[in-house]
């Protein structure tokens, strides 16, 4: 099991030090499953940790991007880097929280051209600008954010969102982590 | 409501000619709803008809690549291809004819590299050499196939079937063709 | 023979079914040769025909571009995707239908950039960007192309040409088709 | 001044909260001045404190790659992502812990055919392929990577490096981040 | 007639310094043209001097490569650098040298895939890995060629014969260099 | 010692034929060292010399643009085309002659992005479009450069040293040609 998870196998919720433990618990008892990636993650504790902490900070902030824009920033910029796991977890989410069952599908596919509301498409271009050719982002690509009505925050948001998961897809990438079944179904249908 | 299907708009069904009208019902009939590219393509019958014959002498042929392996191919490379339309659409019927719910969006999101067993993935490697860098397809692409013990009956199907997506893939990002909603969920849950 | 025209063979015009030798026997006699893609097609009948339809579909339509346009926006494709076959054989019917000994060979080396009318590069242009990268296919290269006076039947023109040699050039690579030796020189000294 | 250290402007260390404020003054004491990435990074705390924590957990590890190997690792990914901060500072840091006053500039200018030791080209052909193309990234580059000798642990630090830094040099680019003057020269002449 | 041939004029053969006078007069005797490249790099005398020398001392070179194989790497590397000055004027010297009217615009189309001899192949190949990407070039590469049977004498002209023509390609892309028609034709029809 | 210069060897100052001994050894009186590239050039006099002759010809030309704008367009496209000799050996000149210790490695790390005066910024653009893509450089290239002021002669300038370095970096590139020790070090302290 712990091998169709990640080429680098994964830890049980119980082998993690009890930090982990509870703090991965809380998470697993919102969703109903725990995510594979903090399993496959957890045999580097420090780097676990540090992942979590980077996580929150961007995802779980309040001011500056609505949650489900950041959740859009991963999914256009994960598709981009054809990375399966971020692609459908985050998938998962930004339907939730975008209560939009058809959204997700299509950014993770077609990032650069569907179609989006202005500033949806805004976000969606600054964020592919660094995640996909990093060597030719210019001020320009600043210049074009702001002229929609971006905030410094809010670009910062975008672009520091676009960073980390830079360095979540190469993880996944790394391990061909597995996504959970159960991401696939979520924020499809209608909750009865 | 044609505008939203297609950048060039599209007709009703009882616009087409008769062999198309009755063509394109039964494949209504069947599905339960008109697929879009039908109708966004209905305003030029003549290529309409021909895309329709060139899709059933390829996806319905019986002899060579299975159903299910056919359908591997469009999602694969129209997933390299970035089209919305074609990985919903035949994504849906690669979740139905393999009989696997993940399936799909593993091979729509990361083509190279999601693991599949030998022979899928020397179908899949195959079709996007062809799909994605033609100029360099070569004598090895070919060999590289026969050794996995893929027939050149099955190469010419991988070939063939990649180069019509080649087309289609092309059509659908002209029209930014939108994907028919029932596409999404179809082939995800089982029927009970 | 049949192996230096197709890596999958070739049949003879005497092998085809009936309506397909009449059509292709048609085309040689005004050709004096038989087109390699017609016998290296013949294997596959359904395929053909369906090829023959969608290629006279959009290649002999009356109104929309003028037969040479058509004629270029293949060749412009066919450099871009470096496909031998079709540079060759439809260089030689541009060579002819523009009046032009020289167009050819310059739009088919240096797409990008060589040196065209106004409408000509518009008409370039749109097909290099579909045939391509169709993945950053936008509504932008729509409006560029209006800027210069295209209609919309004449962009759809332009890209489903581009699409059908997608095709086409994908199937030429496949076969490592071989150009019949007449097309090399046809069009370029003036009859006398 | 903190406007020519980063577009998003640059904090004083005073104005860090006291566990930055010490943690970044003990790297300032150790160096002899302030690198302008924890300035710049101040004006989101959380941010910067993961940030730290990651780093730390990976480039002061005491197991698996050397401390020289794992600043080739960011050389090497970052010269590829065209990162001029992170190439000087942390070129700086290899020519120290190198003890070699070219190499830096080697690899971060060639990453891909500079002459290096088997093991180390091994390191940095493993890092490259998950930093530039992380969608092609697969099982083979794992095999050639464990064919030199390298372990899971070392396998893991060269790719989770990379992925850090694929961020860092993302945040970098966001920034327009500017090296502080004395990484330029640290390790090229002996200290006397 | 002067900005039809380079965006930044040409002079006359009359205009230039007594050695260049007589030394391209010599070329026009030959040819039955003064070849636009001279004409136009004439401006610059000092340029076009060192230009002449370098291009003779490895096009007209006794040892190692033939002449043949010589305008082989000029025409397939001009081929993947879409330079239609060197393709045309080389290909017409091509098809002279080789005898063949059709290998010119095979290689010059599709010169990655296009069939060759085998050292035909390894010419074509080492010329292209480095005219394409010079930064991925390797010592995998110079054995791949010596394997196939090529000295480091033709090694070196291949290497040199391909960085020769990176730089005039870029000269002819620079001036929008336009061949003269007399090249379309040459080597095309049997001297009767 | 010839084989680490370069995978051809390397020549003795005094195997040169006369000529080229005083040239070459008059460059080494003012430098205190021979540069490596003229001894791993010289196995072939006839093509040394004519690379001396262009390289005097563009790189000493007294108007046009300064000797400083001539160096930095050397090190922005030997930075993009992963050149070490030229990026180290010309970055040192670029040190010296613009009397920044800082602008070369910016140049060479991210020649698109650095900040620039406009002006440089304008030279530097012009011949990354020309060294990187040259296939794509159109008029509408030479309309950005001619913009900021660039005159026709400069711009000539900037295209021909582009060319001639796409030259050099692939020779170096072929040679694995190696950097004096000398140069990584000049221009970064200040001469007491």
């Amino acid at each position: 099991m712990a091998e169709t998870i990640s080429r680098f196998g994964a830890v049980e919720l119980d082998d993690l030090p009890e930090d982990l433990r509870e703090r991965i618990g809380a998470i697993a008892e919102r969703s109903g499953f725990v995510p594979n990636v903090f399993l496959a993650l957890g045999h580097r504790p420090a780097e676990l940790r540090a992942f979590c902490d980077y996580h929150d900070a961007l995802m779980e902030r309040e001011s500056g991007l609505s949650k489900a824009e950041r959740e859009l920033v991963v999914v256009a910029t994960s598709g981009a880097n054809h990375c399966t796991y971020c692609v459908v977890a985050h998938g998962a989410i930004l339907r939730v929280r975008a209560k939009d069952p058809y959204l997700a599908d299509r950014v993770a596919t077609s990032p650069w051209t569907t179609e989006l509301s202005e500033r949806q498409r805004a976000i969606v271009d600054l964020a592919l600008a660094l995640a996909v050719e990093p060597g030719a982002f210019s001020a320009d690509d600043l210049d074009a954010a702001r002229e929609t009505g971006l905030t410094d925050e809010e670009i910062w948001d975008v672009g520091a969102i676009t960073a980390l998961f830079a360095m979540s897809n190469r993880l996944a990438h790394l391990m061909s982590l597995r996504p959970n079944e159960e991401f696939y179904l979520m924020g499809r249908v209608p909750r009865s």
